[in-house]
Protein backbone atom coordinates (compact mmCIF):
# COMPACT_ATOMS: atom_id res chain seq x y z
CA UNK A 1 0.00 0.00 0.00
CA UNK A 2 3.28 2.59 0.11
CA UNK A 3 4.26 5.03 -2.35
CA UNK A 4 1.11 4.69 -5.15
CA UNK A 5 1.38 7.20 -7.33
CA UNK A 6 -0.44 10.65 -6.21
CA UNK A 7 -1.49 10.54 -9.41
CA UNK A 8 -3.08 7.44 -8.80
CA UNK A 9 -4.70 8.87 -5.71
CA UNK A 10 -6.16 11.72 -7.18
CA UNK A 11 -8.27 9.82 -9.19
CA UNK A 12 -9.82 7.59 -6.56
CA UNK A 13 -12.52 10.59 -5.60
CA UNK A 14 -13.40 10.45 -9.53
CA UNK A 15 -14.04 6.73 -9.09
CA UNK A 16 -16.03 6.99 -5.81
CA UNK A 17 -18.10 9.76 -7.04
CA UNK A 18 -19.08 7.64 -10.18
CA UNK A 19 -19.98 5.08 -7.69
CA UNK A 20 -21.65 7.95 -5.54
CA UNK A 21 -24.14 8.13 -8.79
CA UNK A 22 -24.25 4.75 -9.66
CA UNK A 23 -25.36 3.45 -5.88
CA UNK A 24 -28.00 6.63 -6.01
CA UNK A 25 -29.69 5.30 -9.18
CA UNK A 26 -30.27 1.64 -7.72
CA UNK A 27 -27.29 0.18 -9.44
CA UNK A 28 -25.76 -2.73 -8.43
CA UNK A 29 -22.46 -3.82 -10.38
CA UNK A 30 -20.81 -2.08 -12.56
CA UNK A 31 -17.10 -3.13 -14.58
CA UNK A 32 -14.16 -0.81 -15.06
CA UNK A 33 -15.57 -0.95 -19.02
CA UNK A 34 -18.35 1.20 -17.70
CA UNK A 35 -16.11 3.22 -15.65
CA UNK A 36 -14.12 3.53 -18.63
CA UNK A 37 -17.27 5.20 -20.52
CA UNK A 38 -18.64 7.16 -18.19
CA UNK A 39 -15.14 9.12 -16.95
CA UNK A 40 -12.82 8.87 -19.96
CA UNK A 41 -10.30 6.93 -18.05
CA UNK A 42 -9.36 3.80 -20.02
CA UNK A 43 -10.53 0.48 -18.52
CA UNK A 44 -7.13 -0.60 -18.44
CA UNK A 45 -5.86 2.18 -16.03
CA UNK A 46 -9.13 2.27 -13.72
CA UNK A 47 -8.06 -1.85 -13.23
CA UNK A 48 -4.72 -1.11 -12.83
CA UNK A 49 -5.41 1.78 -10.33
CA UNK A 50 -7.57 0.03 -8.23
CA UNK A 51 -5.28 -2.95 -8.13
CA UNK A 52 -3.21 -1.01 -6.07
CA UNK A 53 -5.89 -2.03 -3.11
CA UNK A 54 -6.87 -4.94 -3.54
CA UNK A 55 -8.77 -7.34 -6.07
CA UNK A 56 -12.43 -5.67 -5.93
CA UNK A 57 -13.42 -7.35 -8.79
CA UNK A 58 -14.44 -10.86 -9.62
CA UNK A 59 -13.54 -12.39 -12.93
CA UNK A 60 -16.25 -12.50 -14.86
CA UNK A 61 -18.54 -10.76 -12.51
CA UNK A 62 -17.67 -6.93 -12.49
CA UNK A 63 -17.60 -4.73 -9.35
CA UNK A 64 -20.20 -4.57 -6.24
CA UNK A 65 -20.87 -0.89 -6.45
CA UNK A 66 -21.56 -1.05 -2.84
CA UNK A 67 -18.87 -2.77 -1.55
CA UNK A 68 -16.16 -0.72 -4.35
CA UNK A 69 -17.48 2.37 -2.81
CA UNK A 70 -17.00 1.48 0.59
CA UNK A 71 -13.49 0.56 -0.33
CA UNK A 72 -12.74 3.44 -1.78
CA UNK A 73 -14.76 5.42 1.27
CA UNK A 74 -12.44 3.53 4.01
CA UNK A 75 -9.11 4.21 1.45
CA UNK A 76 -9.59 7.58 1.05
CA UNK A 77 -10.68 8.12 4.44
CA UNK A 78 -14.08 9.66 3.96
CA UNK A 79 -16.11 6.90 6.15
CA UNK A 80 -16.48 9.52 8.23
CA UNK A 81 -16.91 13.73 8.62
CA UNK A 82 -14.01 15.89 8.69
CA UNK A 83 -14.45 19.18 10.07
CA UNK A 84 -13.12 22.10 7.97
CA UNK A 85 -12.39 25.65 9.03
CA UNK A 86 -13.56 27.99 6.22
CA UNK A 87 -11.33 30.91 6.08
CA UNK A 88 -13.46 34.35 3.98
CA UNK A 89 -16.37 35.20 4.18
CA UNK A 90 -17.22 37.13 1.57
CA UNK A 91 -18.75 35.97 -2.02
CA UNK A 92 -16.95 32.85 -2.00
CA UNK A 93 -17.00 31.95 1.64
CA UNK A 94 -20.90 32.44 1.70
CA UNK A 95 -21.16 30.16 -1.66
CA UNK A 96 -19.03 27.62 0.14
CA UNK A 97 -20.84 27.97 3.03
CA UNK A 98 -24.11 27.11 1.80
CA UNK A 99 -22.61 24.96 -1.20
CA UNK A 100 -24.88 21.45 -0.73
CA UNK A 101 -22.07 19.00 -2.27
CA UNK A 102 -20.11 18.44 0.77
CA UNK A 103 -23.20 16.28 2.39
CA UNK A 104 -22.41 12.70 2.26
CA UNK A 105 -19.36 12.99 1.11
CA UNK A 106 -17.29 13.31 4.18
CA UNK A 107 -17.20 17.17 5.36
CA UNK A 108 -18.84 19.55 7.16
CA UNK A 109 -17.56 23.77 7.52
CA UNK A 110 -17.53 23.94 11.10
CA UNK A 111 -15.54 26.95 11.87
CA UNK A 112 -15.51 30.16 9.43
CA UNK A 113 -13.35 33.27 10.14
CA UNK A 114 -12.59 36.40 8.39
CA UNK A 115 -10.96 39.73 9.22
CA UNK A 116 -13.91 41.96 8.57
CA UNK A 117 -15.07 43.54 11.68
CA UNK A 118 -18.74 43.87 9.93
CA UNK A 119 -18.63 39.96 9.81
CA UNK A 120 -17.30 39.03 12.86
CA UNK A 121 -19.93 38.21 15.47
CA UNK A 122 -22.64 37.52 12.80
CA UNK A 123 -23.54 34.58 11.35
CA UNK A 124 -23.44 32.67 8.35
CA UNK A 125 -25.32 29.00 7.01
CA UNK A 126 -25.90 28.78 10.84
CA UNK A 127 -21.92 28.85 12.37
CA UNK A 128 -20.54 32.12 14.42
CA UNK A 129 -18.29 33.40 12.46
CA UNK A 130 -14.87 34.43 14.16
CA UNK A 131 -11.90 36.96 13.53
CA UNK A 132 -9.39 35.14 11.60
CA UNK A 133 -6.51 35.96 14.08
CA UNK A 134 -7.85 33.09 16.21
CA UNK A 135 -7.36 30.36 13.44
CA UNK A 136 -4.21 29.46 15.01
CA UNK A 137 -5.55 28.97 18.71
CA UNK A 138 -9.15 27.80 17.81
CA UNK A 139 -8.39 25.04 15.11
CA UNK A 140 -6.38 22.70 17.57
CA UNK A 141 -8.96 23.02 20.44
CA UNK A 142 -11.51 21.70 17.45
CA UNK A 143 -9.67 18.71 16.50
CA UNK A 144 -10.05 20.67 13.02
CA UNK A 145 -7.24 19.96 9.89
CA UNK A 146 -8.73 21.15 7.08
CA UNK A 147 -8.43 24.97 6.10
CA UNK A 148 -10.42 26.54 3.47
CA UNK A 149 -9.07 29.59 1.82
CA UNK A 150 -11.70 31.83 0.27
CA UNK A 151 -9.77 35.13 0.57
CA UNK A 152 -8.81 37.77 -2.23
CA UNK A 153 -5.48 37.04 -3.55
CA UNK A 154 -3.40 39.25 -0.99
CA UNK A 155 -4.11 37.72 2.13
CA UNK A 156 -4.27 33.86 0.82
CA UNK A 157 -0.65 33.55 1.92
CA UNK A 158 -0.73 34.97 4.95
CA UNK A 159 -4.24 33.09 5.52
CA UNK A 160 -2.05 30.05 5.28
CA UNK A 161 0.66 30.50 7.79
CA UNK A 162 -2.28 30.99 9.89
CA UNK A 163 -3.93 27.91 9.08
CA UNK A 164 -0.55 26.11 9.03
CA UNK A 165 0.13 27.25 12.90
CA UNK A 166 -3.38 26.05 13.72
CA UNK A 167 -2.30 22.71 12.77
CA UNK A 168 -4.12 21.95 9.52
CA UNK A 169 -2.34 19.75 7.34
CA UNK A 170 -4.36 20.00 4.22
CA UNK A 171 -5.41 23.13 2.38
CA UNK A 172 -8.17 23.90 -0.13
CA UNK A 173 -6.97 26.69 -2.10
CA UNK A 174 -9.55 29.45 -4.15
CA UNK A 175 -7.26 32.35 -4.66
CA UNK A 176 -5.45 31.96 -8.35
CA UNK A 177 -2.05 32.23 -6.37
CA UNK A 178 0.56 29.17 -5.42
CA UNK A 179 0.77 29.05 -1.15
CA UNK A 180 4.11 28.44 0.76
CA UNK A 181 4.03 25.84 3.17
CA UNK A 182 5.87 23.55 4.89
CA UNK A 183 6.12 19.84 3.51
CA UNK A 184 3.60 17.92 5.82
CA UNK A 185 0.75 20.52 4.69
CA UNK A 186 -0.83 19.78 1.31
CA UNK A 187 -2.39 22.38 -0.73
CA UNK A 188 -4.48 21.03 -3.37
CA UNK A 189 -6.09 24.99 -6.11
CA UNK A 190 -9.08 25.27 -7.37
CA UNK A 191 -8.48 26.58 -10.82
CA UNK A 192 -11.57 26.66 -13.26
CA UNK A 193 -8.81 27.77 -15.93
CA UNK A 194 -7.35 24.35 -15.13
CA UNK A 195 -11.14 23.02 -16.82
CA UNK A 196 -11.89 25.33 -18.91
CA UNK A 197 -8.14 25.55 -20.74
CA UNK A 198 -9.09 20.97 -21.49
CA UNK A 199 -12.28 21.69 -22.94
CA UNK A 200 -11.10 24.41 -25.25
CA UNK A 201 -8.48 22.04 -26.81
CA UNK A 202 -11.37 20.30 -28.04
CA UNK A 203 -13.12 23.46 -29.23
CA UNK A 204 -10.31 24.26 -31.65
CA UNK A 205 -9.77 27.80 -32.72
CA UNK A 206 -12.60 29.07 -34.94
CA UNK A 207 -14.85 31.73 -34.76
CA UNK A 208 -12.75 33.35 -32.39
CA UNK A 209 -9.92 36.83 -32.18
CA UNK A 210 -6.52 35.80 -31.85
CA UNK A 211 -5.03 37.68 -29.21
CA UNK A 212 -1.04 36.37 -30.39
CA UNK A 213 -0.12 35.50 -33.69
CA UNK A 214 -0.16 31.30 -33.79
CA UNK A 215 3.04 29.95 -34.02
CA UNK A 216 3.77 27.80 -37.16
CA UNK A 217 4.20 24.41 -35.08
CA UNK A 218 8.33 23.78 -35.99
CA UNK A 219 8.20 20.64 -34.05
CA UNK A 220 5.17 18.33 -35.27
CA UNK A 221 6.70 15.23 -35.91
CA UNK B 1 -2.34 14.07 -33.40
CA UNK B 2 -5.82 12.28 -33.41
CA UNK B 3 -7.54 10.44 -30.66
CA UNK B 4 -5.29 11.86 -27.74
CA UNK B 5 -6.79 10.29 -24.71
CA UNK B 6 -8.91 12.89 -22.60
CA UNK B 7 -6.45 12.21 -19.42
CA UNK B 8 -3.72 13.36 -21.23
CA UNK B 9 -5.40 16.66 -22.31
CA UNK B 10 -6.26 16.77 -19.05
CA UNK B 11 -2.91 17.20 -17.78
CA UNK B 12 -1.51 19.62 -20.40
CA UNK B 13 -3.56 22.96 -18.49
CA UNK B 14 -1.75 21.85 -15.16
CA UNK B 15 1.92 21.89 -17.15
CA UNK B 16 0.80 25.18 -18.49
CA UNK B 17 -0.08 26.38 -15.14
CA UNK B 18 3.84 25.16 -13.93
CA UNK B 19 5.54 26.87 -16.85
CA UNK B 20 2.90 30.31 -16.39
CA UNK B 21 4.59 30.40 -13.31
CA UNK B 22 8.42 29.76 -14.53
CA UNK B 23 8.00 31.87 -17.02
CA UNK B 24 6.79 34.72 -14.12
CA UNK B 25 9.65 33.87 -12.05
CA UNK B 26 12.39 34.39 -14.93
CA UNK B 27 13.54 31.04 -15.27
CA UNK B 28 13.96 29.67 -19.01
CA UNK B 29 14.82 26.27 -19.00
CA UNK B 30 13.15 23.78 -17.24
CA UNK B 31 13.00 19.81 -17.52
CA UNK B 32 10.72 16.73 -17.09
CA UNK B 33 11.97 15.95 -14.02
CA UNK B 34 11.78 19.23 -12.85
CA UNK B 35 7.57 19.98 -13.84
CA UNK B 36 7.65 15.95 -12.40
CA UNK B 37 8.93 17.51 -8.41
CA UNK B 38 6.49 20.28 -8.91
CA UNK B 39 3.58 18.54 -9.58
CA UNK B 40 3.71 14.82 -8.58
CA UNK B 41 3.43 13.24 -12.12
CA UNK B 42 6.28 10.85 -13.19
CA UNK B 43 9.36 12.58 -15.78
CA UNK B 44 8.39 9.48 -17.77
CA UNK B 45 4.69 10.65 -17.63
CA UNK B 46 5.26 13.78 -18.81
CA UNK B 47 7.42 13.24 -21.74
CA UNK B 48 5.21 10.97 -22.95
CA UNK B 49 2.32 13.21 -22.83
CA UNK B 50 4.06 15.86 -24.45
CA UNK B 51 5.79 13.84 -27.36
CA UNK B 52 2.21 13.11 -28.45
CA UNK B 53 2.29 16.64 -29.87
CA UNK B 54 6.04 16.86 -31.21
CA UNK B 55 9.51 16.92 -29.97
CA UNK B 56 9.59 19.92 -27.59
CA UNK B 57 12.89 19.16 -25.95
CA UNK B 58 16.42 18.83 -26.92
CA UNK B 59 18.48 15.89 -26.11
CA UNK B 60 19.97 17.11 -22.74
CA UNK B 61 18.97 20.30 -22.40
CA UNK B 62 15.82 20.38 -20.74
CA UNK B 63 12.41 22.76 -22.43
CA UNK B 64 12.69 26.18 -23.22
CA UNK B 65 9.67 27.26 -20.99
CA UNK B 66 8.65 30.25 -22.82
CA UNK B 67 8.66 27.71 -26.54
CA UNK B 68 7.08 25.16 -24.35
CA UNK B 69 4.43 27.43 -22.94
CA UNK B 70 3.67 29.09 -26.22
CA UNK B 71 2.73 25.49 -27.55
CA UNK B 72 0.85 23.99 -25.12
CA UNK B 73 -0.94 27.95 -25.42
CA UNK B 74 -1.54 26.75 -29.14
CA UNK B 75 -2.40 23.27 -28.59
CA UNK B 76 -5.17 24.35 -25.62
CA UNK B 77 -6.31 26.79 -27.84
CA UNK B 78 -5.72 29.87 -25.15
CA UNK B 79 -3.40 31.63 -27.62
CA UNK B 80 -6.66 33.83 -27.51
CA UNK B 81 -9.28 35.23 -25.44
CA UNK B 82 -12.31 33.28 -25.28
CA UNK B 83 -15.54 35.32 -24.21
CA UNK B 84 -17.74 33.14 -21.55
CA UNK B 85 -21.18 33.71 -20.59
CA UNK B 86 -21.97 33.27 -16.37
CA UNK B 87 -25.61 32.22 -15.27
CA UNK B 88 -25.63 33.37 -11.64
CA UNK B 89 -25.42 36.00 -10.09
CA UNK B 90 -25.45 35.18 -6.65
CA UNK B 91 -22.74 34.91 -3.95
CA UNK B 92 -20.94 32.18 -6.18
CA UNK B 93 -21.29 34.21 -9.26
CA UNK B 94 -20.36 37.55 -8.07
CA UNK B 95 -17.04 35.67 -6.44
CA UNK B 96 -16.55 34.34 -9.99
CA UNK B 97 -17.31 37.66 -11.85
CA UNK B 98 -14.62 39.60 -9.52
CA UNK B 99 -11.94 36.31 -9.97
CA UNK B 100 -9.01 37.32 -11.21
CA UNK B 101 -7.44 34.33 -12.34
CA UNK B 102 -9.07 34.29 -15.66
CA UNK B 103 -6.79 37.37 -16.44
CA UNK B 104 -3.79 36.20 -19.38
CA UNK B 105 -4.96 32.71 -19.23
CA UNK B 106 -7.44 32.62 -22.23
CA UNK B 107 -10.89 33.25 -20.37
CA UNK B 108 -13.07 36.38 -19.94
CA UNK B 109 -15.92 36.89 -18.71
CA UNK B 110 -18.56 38.87 -21.13
CA UNK B 111 -21.67 38.33 -20.08
CA UNK B 112 -23.59 37.64 -16.83
CA UNK B 113 -27.58 36.24 -16.67
CA UNK B 114 -29.31 35.78 -13.47
CA UNK B 115 -33.15 35.51 -13.05
CA UNK B 116 -33.80 37.46 -9.78
CA UNK B 117 -35.56 40.95 -11.26
CA UNK B 118 -33.86 42.89 -8.50
CA UNK B 119 -30.43 41.78 -10.13
CA UNK B 120 -31.48 42.18 -13.65
CA UNK B 121 -30.81 45.33 -15.57
CA UNK B 122 -27.91 45.71 -12.10
CA UNK B 123 -23.71 45.93 -13.08
CA UNK B 124 -22.03 43.62 -11.74
CA UNK B 125 -18.11 43.72 -12.34
CA UNK B 126 -18.98 46.05 -14.93
CA UNK B 127 -20.96 44.25 -16.87
CA UNK B 128 -24.90 44.10 -17.29
CA UNK B 129 -26.90 41.48 -15.77
CA UNK B 130 -29.25 40.24 -18.52
CA UNK B 131 -32.18 38.13 -18.06
CA UNK B 132 -31.37 34.54 -18.56
CA UNK B 133 -34.33 33.77 -20.65
CA UNK B 134 -32.70 35.96 -23.30
CA UNK B 135 -29.62 33.22 -23.18
CA UNK B 136 -30.50 31.16 -26.52
CA UNK B 137 -30.69 34.46 -28.88
CA UNK B 138 -28.04 36.67 -27.01
CA UNK B 139 -25.08 33.99 -27.01
CA UNK B 140 -25.26 33.25 -30.66
CA UNK B 141 -24.98 36.89 -31.38
CA UNK B 142 -21.82 37.46 -29.54
CA UNK B 143 -20.26 34.42 -30.46
CA UNK B 144 -19.85 32.92 -26.96
CA UNK B 145 -19.60 29.15 -26.83
CA UNK B 146 -18.56 28.53 -23.35
CA UNK B 147 -20.46 29.09 -20.27
CA UNK B 148 -20.36 28.79 -16.46
CA UNK B 149 -23.34 27.75 -14.43
CA UNK B 150 -23.58 29.32 -11.17
CA UNK B 151 -27.06 28.52 -9.85
CA UNK B 152 -28.60 26.68 -7.50
CA UNK B 153 -28.69 23.00 -7.63
CA UNK B 154 -32.45 23.22 -8.41
CA UNK B 155 -31.89 25.02 -11.51
CA UNK B 156 -28.31 23.65 -13.00
CA UNK B 157 -30.32 21.19 -15.87
CA UNK B 158 -32.29 23.91 -16.89
CA UNK B 159 -29.97 26.49 -16.88
CA UNK B 160 -27.85 23.90 -18.75
CA UNK B 161 -30.43 23.68 -21.40
CA UNK B 162 -30.77 27.33 -21.96
CA UNK B 163 -26.81 27.21 -22.85
CA UNK B 164 -27.03 24.45 -25.14
CA UNK B 165 -29.79 26.17 -27.20
CA UNK B 166 -27.57 29.22 -27.27
CA UNK B 167 -24.88 26.73 -29.08
CA UNK B 168 -22.61 26.86 -26.14
CA UNK B 169 -20.28 23.64 -26.69
CA UNK B 170 -18.01 23.71 -23.07
CA UNK B 171 -20.14 24.53 -19.73
CA UNK B 172 -17.97 25.06 -16.41
CA UNK B 173 -20.59 23.59 -14.04
CA UNK B 174 -20.47 24.59 -10.18
CA UNK B 175 -23.67 22.55 -8.92
CA UNK B 176 -23.25 19.79 -7.65
CA UNK B 177 -25.22 17.90 -9.96
CA UNK B 178 -24.52 15.87 -13.25
CA UNK B 179 -25.93 17.61 -15.98
CA UNK B 180 -27.77 15.49 -19.01
CA UNK B 181 -26.41 17.54 -22.23
CA UNK B 182 -26.12 16.65 -25.90
CA UNK B 183 -22.82 14.88 -27.12
CA UNK B 184 -21.09 17.44 -28.87
CA UNK B 185 -20.94 19.61 -25.26
CA UNK B 186 -18.16 19.37 -23.04
CA UNK B 187 -19.07 19.78 -19.32
CA UNK B 188 -16.14 20.07 -16.40
CA UNK B 189 -17.12 20.17 -12.67
CA UNK B 190 -16.04 22.04 -10.59
CA UNK B 191 -16.34 19.59 -7.12
CA UNK B 192 -14.15 20.84 -4.10
CA UNK B 193 -14.61 17.21 -2.54
CA UNK B 194 -12.68 15.75 -5.10
CA UNK B 195 -9.61 17.53 -4.41
CA UNK B 196 -10.94 17.18 -0.12
CA UNK B 197 -11.06 13.51 -1.07
CA UNK B 198 -7.36 13.37 -2.45
CA UNK B 199 -5.80 14.88 0.44
CA UNK B 200 -7.47 12.92 3.30
CA UNK B 201 -6.22 9.79 1.75
CA UNK B 202 -2.76 11.05 3.18
CA UNK B 203 -4.03 12.33 6.63
CA UNK B 204 -5.41 9.16 7.60
CA UNK B 205 -7.77 8.30 10.22
CA UNK B 206 -6.34 9.91 13.34
CA UNK B 207 -8.19 11.78 15.19
CA UNK B 208 -11.80 12.05 14.26
CA UNK B 209 -14.90 10.33 14.71
CA UNK B 210 -16.08 7.47 12.48
CA UNK B 211 -19.61 7.51 10.79
CA UNK B 212 -19.64 4.51 9.95
CA UNK B 213 -17.53 1.20 11.32
CA UNK B 214 -14.93 0.35 9.43
CA UNK B 215 -14.78 -2.70 7.75
CA UNK B 216 -12.03 -5.13 7.41
CA UNK B 217 -10.18 -5.17 4.25
CA UNK B 218 -11.06 -8.12 2.99
CA UNK B 219 -8.92 -7.95 -0.30
CA UNK B 220 -5.80 -7.45 0.99
CA UNK B 221 -3.26 -8.71 -1.13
Amino acid sequence: MKNIPDIVIHRLPIYLRALDLMARAGQDITSSQELSDRLGISSAQIRKDLSHFGEFGKQGTGYDVEFLRQQLRRILHVDRVWDMALVGAGDLGRALAHYRGFKNRGFRIAAIFDVDPEKVGKELAGIHIEHVSTVPEALPKRGIRIGIIAVPTEAAQEVADLLVRGGVQAILNYAPIRLAVPEHVRVEYIDPVIALQSMTYYLGNEGGESKTAIQPNECSS
